[in-house]
């Protein structure tokens, strides 16, 4: 395939695979304006699949970080009605949501950081029951990547056609190939056997350790659901929220870790990146953070709300994967945690446990899961992770070694 | 001045020139995606006007169309709230507006005229209290232009950089130099004198004849107001609402227009262009209608709503101003108008007439001026065209002469 060919495949993926588009139903398309010569091909793609109606988004990240520099404050904490509106009209006629993430990673560096958190959290807090529609799986939705040209040379900086290199990189690491729809029907199965093993196992706790320091055991509610790559949808579809996606998850229990964890990768969070950090855990508290890059960034992102301190994901991933051989980082959580084993900060997906998508806010944390105005993937995987499943009766059983799956 | 410099040059002229942003004010802006490396120019002239929030309303021509073409018929007629909301939001804090034209002139050729008029009328329903608020001047807002590969393919077929042709076509018409808001100011007092004088002379009825055939007495109601290009602002601000703007315009009165007028150049009416058309009026309605190109897209314009059939502005544009100097079509109404007397069907400038902003739309009538959902300019000036002011008393006074003013 040529890359237009191989283009037009990631495209048909996304809404075929990706979102499994239905006939009739409407599709909202969230991208950067870099992408106007490929959005194209995802519209055709989604009007093919029998879209009713597609309607885009675009943004534009030298006028946000403008926007975040200059507007004056009242105005930028003022987040209209219309920007969930806009997100609603779609989802309760039963729409299917795509984004694209893709932004330069480094977009938002220098800003004020108090200034950006506060902006992020009037975001989220106007945005909560839309993301809480996509947590609860009550519409498909999908997170997929389009290269732009300042991510792409964070990516490779000394490559000549650094754009073409980080396309030829996404697209691998998306399995497109010529049957991609084909390919990821069997990859999906893969994931969904470790699925079912950790489930049938249901351990009480997962202890991980590495030479970065990392000594964390992570309990887990009773009635957790690991999770692959499939989500279903409460009408009985299903789709793939994440592509690239190498992780099974589930939620851990929200007052039950303890011990400390070491970043094993870069996070960029909302344009600003985070790096070299570790996290003390207490009872499921963080209660000491420290980053080598990006201190205060993290500080304010641990200081969102009475959630963010908290843990909400426990994600296992394979050293040995298509992305993490690629021995490249992305600079991007859709990629980087697909490399690595991850856990994140603030609200769990009420989908992991038993009957999670019928409870209150208020119930969730009765029954072990967290919630939270935000939701932050972070890497911790190594090539010598090791982790230990521990069950019930103090019994322990290999999960990971050296980095990969140990059965 | 380098284009860079006159980009810039170009995107303060329509901050501080056409919108005249105040300190504190939020901006909206419309504009296609091919705008992405000029867009942030205007943005950082809005912020250093002391804009409080500029938010940004991208389009994209080609997945436009495939949505008019491919979508479901009531999803594309089920215009969203949040598409009024988006622009009362800012307007409500006194927000500026400014739109960017230049989509490509041929974008919709070929697709079903009735159901894109179910749509454009669709649209404008939704969109009727906004489009009232600008009609009235109760907020400022811009027309200007940005050259899309597409449209400037049209206007320069045989250029190597038409791009770059068209740059130089809009900057030229914009008057765009290095002191352009120096300019303007001389430029507005010019065409403000013109007004005052059509004001003090306030004829009764103006009366058109030129070879192409056209033979038409417009009458003018009791207190129409000749305008130019300074709108005033009802807490008394000014702005300009349209750069380039050559025009001094009023309303006519809406039954009191005979006689046939033909285009002397082509219109774009919502992607689809009609050429080469005659109008016949009769006590204000137009009884019958011809176009060689597009006939049923001016069918389907004309029978928009009952106001759709009758004029809604007057405009007089000398044939000898710089636009015209250009000696080419544009295929864009902003800067085609701009070169030549027009009239528009449909809904008339409340502001054309004493006390209008103040009166109900079922009052409108009473007082001779149209109302509609639609507001469609289109060019009937020639070289040779000739206007008569005719007094109350049947006085005749020569208004234009071979296409120019006559005094």
């Amino acid at each position: 395939m040529n890359r237009i060919e191989a283009q037009k495949a990631y495209a048909k993926l996304l809404i075929e695979m990706g979102l499994q588009l239905k006939e009739g139903q409407p599709l909202t398309i969230s991208a950067p304006v870099e992408a106007q010569d490929f959005i194209p091909m995802v519209v055709d793609a989604a009007y093919d699949a029998g879209a009713s109606i597609v309607q885009v988004f675009w943004r534009h990240g030298k006028i946000s970080r403008a926007t975040l520099e200059r507007a004056r404050e009242e105005d930028l904490l003022d987040i209209p009605d219309y920007v969930l509106d806009q997100e609603f009209f779609y989802a309760k006629k039963g729409g299917a949501s795509l984004h694209f993430t893709g932004d330069d990673p480094e977009l938002l560096t220098g800003l004020d950081p108090q200034r950006l958190q506060r902006y992020n959290k009037a975001r989220s807090e106007k945005l909560k029951p839309f993301m809480e529609m996509t947590m609860n799986d009550e519409v498909p939705w999908n997170v997929a990547a389009y290269p732009t040209l300042d991510w792409a040379k964070k990516v490779f900086p000394d490559a000549e056609n650094p754009v073409d290199e980080l396309w030829d990189a996404i697209l691998y690491a998306s399995r497109v190939t010529e049957d991609a729809v084909g390919a990821w029907r069997e990859h999906l199965e893969n994931l969904d056997q470790r699925a079912q093993w950790l489930n049938k196992e249901a351990f009480s706790a997962l202890h991980y350790t590495n030479s970065l320091g990392t000594d964390l055991t992570i309990g887990l509610p009773k009635g957790h659901i690991w999770a692959a790559a499939s989500s279903t949808l409460p009408e009985g579809g299903e789709f793939v929220a994440n592509i690239p996606t190498e992780e099974v998850f589930t939620s851990p229990e929200w007052n039950r870790i303890n011990g400390v964890v070491y970043s094993s990768m870069p996070l960029i969070y909302g344009g600003q990146p985070i790096d070299q950090f570790s996290l003390t855990f207490e009872d499921g508290k963080v209660v000491a953070a420290e980053a080598k890059v990006g201190n205060e960034i993290l500080q304010e992102l641990l200081n969102t709300d009475d959630g963010s301190r908290y843990l909400g994901e426990v994600a296992l991933v394979p050293y040995d994967s298509p992305i993490s051989n690629l021995k490249m980082l992305f600079y991007n959580t859709l990629f980087d945690e697909n490399a690595a084993c991850h856990l994140a900060l603030g609200k769990a997906y009420p989908t992991t446990i038993e009957g999670g998508t019928e409870l209150e806010e208020s119930q969730l944390r009765e029954h072990g899961i967290n919630h939270s105005l935000v939701h932050e993937d972070f890497m911790v995987g190594t090539s010598d992770l090791n982790i230990d499943g521990i069950r019930e009766d103090g019994s322990v059983v290999p999960v990971f070694r050296s980095g990969n799956w140990a059965q």
